[in-house]
């Protein structure tokens, strides 16, 4: 067999961070180079994370000392902002880079600005960044030097919808995602909305309507693929879970439920992480838990009403750390599923 | 103090019954009379509910046997049609009667029919029962012998969505209520999808679009107020928590959330187990959790976006025997919070 | 009816704090003079905790604030050193204390500052002070103006214990203490051991053998009953639940399990709050949760193996604001269950 | 490669059975020959656990139909009693096989029939049967042909305690065992004790004593190891999670905590699923999650008080499935690891 890819893990020690080094620890065509985190340099990932002990011994390293370390490929889980600053580097030395914080997914630095409310450290390398969402973008993903790996909820609100929007005889004039994330969606930072005892037998709605971030990628991907500005309305909410996002999307449409069952299923015919669900079978957070599968129904849709479409992933794996994998695999042409099944 | 109000329940070990011997184990102006159980007849409530020892440890009667125990107010726990059937006799003998169930809920029996796929088994009585929707029914709950509590998801759409549809200025072309309850709701008879294995770190809808028996009272209720038909979308969800509902309802509207919320606020204005919250302060499970309180806020609507109407509320208790101890106090024409605060 | 029982509560947007303020807004005879908060100092206590806009809006003062302000009684939910320094002016103004700290509970000066690390800031009370454990010093803490409500583990130990220590015919030569706890237990001050995610489907033991440290109050309390110096081995553990603690409790000894059942049945015969199990029917943190009762069960013991104790009760009820009320019940001569029931 | 080995598994529907599909089917040298459930024969696995698909569509077989499928490894996850009698054609044929029952675990039928109420449907097998503790009796596994999978629970308790046991200078005078079990060890057949309303936010004790049935083959396994007979308290406890054992077991001996540590660490010296944790470091159940790993740690004796000895597992994984892969790896001749990290 070839020489592995050897990866770099940018911010290693948050929840996506880790679930990356568990999904590469055991990828049968990757190894670890580094794992770098700020706040526990210096120690082993597995004094961190005691579940990692000898799965992962090695040590943490301060983010700026990875630079000379070679890697074929870095991950960086860092938030946004700080993620761009320290990709750019390795970009500058052609290490192909996926990057799970926002910051290379918005093509218009501007409107990256107005929902980020920062300057887009690089709005120069933009052009060349490809939105990896694997199952819409795979041919560019596996040119692309940069990838952006898409947020977790809008993964599960643009798979369902992306071929809908681009099929020409589908017109939709209204879409409703109300979502629902377990709580590992919102890191490891200590806050009292993530402490236990706030969130345990509680459920609660957050930034819905128009103002959860994501929005931004959601619209611009399906404003893409329809050709016409798109808007939605987005309800995120908090479930009491560690893992997992069901998104519940109305949407007025000239489509019955099983004629966009048929577009989207014949859209992912091959793929192998997406599973269409009949409506007695709807996708249930449990079901994809762990895996980087997602779940995809349509039901509704009688007598006006609005079809509805019914998408689970893990926010962990095809949300976040899987799907990044997925890009990997896609970019150095090893197979798709390697390591995610 | 005057005579208290001496009460039998039939139907006390399902966990809307439990919950309504506790209320009325602390209601100052209320005693157990009876308190009946088909599967546990024969044997203390306390020995069945270990949690009630000390608190109530009268001994469970056949629901048969009740008949004869004097009684001023019967409340059943019952499910429907077997409800109707065993409260029939306390009807009679003029004994003024609280129904859990749905068999007093509908008007129109071949809608009751329809929805619950069985013959109403007391369709003469329907004209007298009053919808026990405390806040909008008061004045024909205070002098009603039947009163039909109203379904727990049924209160957490209907209560935020009455007064706009009752007000003439309010024009509303679509609601779309995405519900999400505590699986206490689905009772305590063993199934699959309530073991805890299949719930717990899991989500999922189920009866999505316009199938779930709840339907039929909320439509007539919105009908009514709105004086011409209205329709609806209703999306249940299961939590992996005990208790709670919380309803995420869309409206296409031509009102403001600012106006929405002036004109609920001021039609329960005086209620005591309304909380308005504003839109940095949103209704939660866990807000109202183990209280008769209903809290309802309104945000979106900005640019076209639908309206989002938020409703939480315990499905145990304002959505079942809180609720059911309130309207036996407007009844009784006692404290409408006694018990309850 | 007379006049009723102003209080005061030092630290009352802690988890303790605000169960004593949902607790006292619903007790017949007292009612509530101030609410203190060092960190929300200025908001109302509704605005900290949505859950209780309209069962208490006070506005939270400064603690320091509060000095002048009248009051019967005056609890304390503060740390321990912070706690007896604040209850300070009000002892020396007469004011009857509760301190639900550890302050005013070990009666030696020199074993506070080994367990707690820090001298005690009025080792002069210490004498006045006597140990709230309700059913064992109810005569004492009829007369006292310094009251020191019992941790929560360690009431779970003591209750079925102390009978058996103060029985001249019981010996016992070995005490372990397995307990498990809810994440409420270790309050609202954010830390990663609290965090959803790491605590949720998740279960852990911490500070366990002999170096929590209730250990100090308990062994205190078990020496004086058994007058002879009594060791434990005590083990916490980190329940994935908001409320509640199981011990699970081995003692050697010669006495059967049934007869520890008939001593600790005989010493609390009239006791509102001690719930006997037999040993068909254990206790389980579900079963108390919410109330101020305690559940005691004896068990095992054959062929010479330890006796098992199992004793529940709710950490924040019984375990903290409930017994802190019974308390005050107590202190003030009015009915020991009021409000409590 | 070789050609991969053939597994039939019998009882594939229950929550050890499809844990035991997950792991062979990303198992490299395993492939399913045949899986089978009664309740659901003629079904897809994946109808029943909707999570399957597109890892297991198997069509499920009536149990007795598998006999004239060829297979190389025969697994049993059915019931004790059932699942002897319909491994026996299977041996009858010499295909290995590993039970996960308890038929094949104790050694003397008439204990069997003591704790298991039942005759032992074919005792004169249990002379060839192999206790399949790996890390204890590899050498045995690796030429046997029947191997009894042990206990979830059991497993807990023996893997740290053996090697004490076994060491002459190691005098062990009293064990008590206070174990945390998920729920899903309780299965997935209806009880309303493993219903989500009953267990969630709960916490509780059962079988305690003396009394559940794994305290068989732990008495057994200990004595053999001591050369003389071992009794035990054990106390088992249900958590409100879906995975993980931790046992807490408290040991009167003449050693002390690090002389444990070192005795059993050198035990497991190579051992890949055994990981030793310092004091400061104790297992906890999340911290095994989905994995194979059995986390062992000593504290406590200090002062003549007890040796802790803390021990947690996944209890589908190395408490069931998972070690019954590990078995199946060493009969093989296969690695010990594969499919398992």
């Amino acid at each position: 067999m070839s020489k592995k890819i050897s990866i770099g893990i940018l911010g290693a020690t948050g929840y996506a961070g880790v679930e990356l080094v568990k999904i590469l620890s055991r990828h049968p065509l990757a190894s670890l180079s580094f794992v770098s985190s700020q706040s526990y340099a210096g120690q082993k990932l597995s004094a961190v994370f005691p579940q990692m002990k000898g799965i992962c011994d090695m040590d943490l390293m301060a983010p700026e000392q990875t630079v000379g370390v070679a890697a074929d490929c870095v991950f960086s889980c860092l938030p946004h902002a700080a993620s761009a600053a320290l990709l750019l580097p390795f970009i500058k030395k052609a290490v192909k880079v996926i990057d799970l914080s926002a910051d290379f997914r918005i093509r218009d630095p501007h409107t990256y600005a107005r929902w980020y409310k920062t300057e887009h450290p690089c709005p120069e390398l933009l052009p060349q960044a490809v939105f990896g969402l694997c199952e819409w973008y795979k041919s560019d993903i596996a040119k692309a030097n940069i990838v952006a790996n898409p947020g977790c909820y809008s993964s599960s609100i643009m798979l369902p919808l992306l071929p809908l929007f681009r099929d020409k005889g589908t017109n939709i004039s209204m879409v409703i995602a109300d979502s629902k994330s377990g709580v590992s969606g919102a890191g490891r930072t200590l806050k009292l909305s993530s402490h236990f005892a706030e969130v345990h037998e509680n459920f609660s709605a957050y930034s819905i309507g128009h103002s959860h971030r994501h929005i931004a990628e959601i619209e611009q991907e399906l404003s893409t693929a329809a050709g016409k500005p798109v808007t939605i309305t987005f309800s995120p909410h908090l479930l009491p879970t560690n893992r997992g996002i069901l998104s519940t999307i109305y949407i007025s449409t000239n489509r019955t439920a099983a004629e966009c069952f048929a577009i989207v299923k014949k859209a992912y015919g091959g793929e192998p992480f997406i599973r269409m669900r009949e409506s007695s079978d709807l996708p249930t957070t449990g079901g994809v838990s762990h895996t980087n599968f997602c779940d995809i129904a349509f039901t509704g849709g009688e007598d006006g009403r609005p079809v509805i479409a019914l998408c689970s992933l893990d926010n962990l794996v095809k949300g976040a750390s899987g799907q990044s994998v997925q890009n990997m695999n896609i970019m150095f042409g090893v197979p798709e599923t390697a390591g995610l099944l």
